[in-house]
């Protein structure tokens, strides 16, 4: 009885036997209003609109540069060495992430909690918010291997528990992002549209997927009939601009054959509403670094 | 005696024992003037100084449509299946390259003699023409691999004994070139600069290396200095772009997680004053479908 209820008001199935059809989103992408502030309505409709926003100068290059030192000292922390928190790049053994960066790091945490921040992720999803992953990129250049396009809710969803897309990724670039050194690639708009996935997910997958995804992941007909339907923009812009991406949007990023690394800084805010339940397509949920169940409003 | 007088002319040094210094070219990147039409001198400047030119609409929509029959043709006869003129991608084995195919295709061959191809090919090289080497590519959607930084030049020097940089390439794209979908990069002004690189060439390399080039290709430390000194430019534009391109100039692309498949039409065309010698810097010359020894002017 329990497990009909289950199926029946689980919105966003996937993992599943057979490939699904698309499902056209019924929850919002913004849950509060112009008068919240900081973003005005035009800028609400067009996040709504495309699933995304960049905002140039969204911190300082003074900013900028205290920042990337405190990733060059985290990198190099011998006593993070063998911390489940840190992910190495497959081939290299380089650092790639690291995870629950605002346990890390004062100033990361800090600037979680910055007004620009907080106000923006509060706004978008109309309520008080907490931190439901944090963590810094590393994308070295000629190594960077990139990442297949995938909605990051889905594995929320799935893997975390996350009942619904009502959380906004805040991307803070360190490094310029050129067209050609593995930006993230986003298509606008494919945020209402939710793409089942197929594969069941093995125990402990987040050990591997965090590296390279393999279930969890559209088919490529998902794909190829979503690029078409909405286009492929790319996140270009100097250091310091700042992406705030739904949940729900279908991205990825190629490989990066030039010399230009890329790093970032990167915030996922969760309504206090939505916390997290048990996993609606694993056997057990991932541990709390990577997706948080402390759903203390940050302030 | 010969040995040594071979050694002291060859200015293009590589495939060396240990890393050898940047040498600044002499020969001229442009040998005619606009007098011989129809670059103008503005035109012709521009070229000498980034080492390429993009032309837009270089051919009409109805060739485009035209040409990309031809390839599918090609990419799907029967009788070209184990040629070796046919080259394959290294994980999926769908075709990737085929070369020689100005004698596959009278349409493609006709091309090659067009006006607007013979007439810049004999006005930037200041002499009549031949076809160095010429093929189709295909990259495919998902699959592409992409391609390594490398300078022709080097290769076509060392390989296929090119005496100097007196050739120049034409890829006509029958796709569009999206920043993001694998796009060919170019380093411009790096024409200018030789990179000698580092290992002894393998006996019949080319069998490998039109895969996936490991030989002939510059360091890490090199393509660094290379990218802080000049930059990089990608190649965007809509089918029916062309690309001239300085045989010495450093490019490569990345891979390609788009749906979005890249195709095009290379032709490399070598002035009949710098016709081939023996390689400088391999076993054996490479075959005739891959560096052509025909010298006879095209007409």
């Amino acid at each position: 009885m329990t497990a009909t209820v289950e199926t029946t008001t689980d919105l966003y199935p996937s993992r599943l036997a057979q490939p699904g059809e698309f499902i056209e989103r019924e929850h919002p992408t913004v849950w509060g209003t112009a008068e919240d502030g900081p973003f005005d309505a035009d800028a609400l409709d067009a996040h709504a609109q495309r699933g995304f926003t960049v905002l140039e100068d969204f911190i300082t290059p003074d900013e900028v540069t205290r920042y990337s030192a405190e990733l060059s000292r985290l990198s190099s922390d011998e006593s993070l060495q063998g911390d489940p928190r840190v992910v190495t790049e497959k081939s290299s053994g380089e650092v790639r992430s690291i995870f629950e960066v605002t346990k890390l790091s004062e100033r990361i945490d800090a600037l979680a909690r910055d007004p620009r921040l907080l106000d923006r992720a509060r706004q978008l999803l109309g309520s008080e918010v907490y931190l439901h992953q944090t963590r810094v990129n590393y994308m070295p250049g000629y190594k960077g291997a990139g990442f297949y396009w995938h909605s990051d809710f889905e594995t929320w969803h799935a893997e975390d528990g996350m009942p619904a897309p009502r959380a906004v990724s805040c991307s803070i670039a360190l490094t310029p992002n050129y067209p050609y050194n593995g930006g993230l690639m986003v298509m606008p708009g494919s945020h209402r549209t939710y793409v089942p996935c197929v594969g069941e997910t093995p125990e402990n997958y987040h050990q591997d997927s965090l590296k390279e995804q393999k279930i969890g992941v559209p088919s490529e007909d998902a794909i190829t009939e979503l690029a078409w339907r909405y286009g492929i923009d790319q996140f270009t812009g100097a250091a310091g601009s700042a992406l705030w991406f739904d949940a729900n949007i279908m991205h990825g990023s190629g490989n990066n054959i030039t010399p230009f690394p890329r790093s970032n800084i990167f915030l996922v805010f969760n309504s206090i509403e939505n916390a997290l339940t048990e996993p609606y397509s694993a056997p057990a949920p991932r541990p709390e670094h990577i997706g948080s169940r402390d759903t203390t409003p940050l302030r």
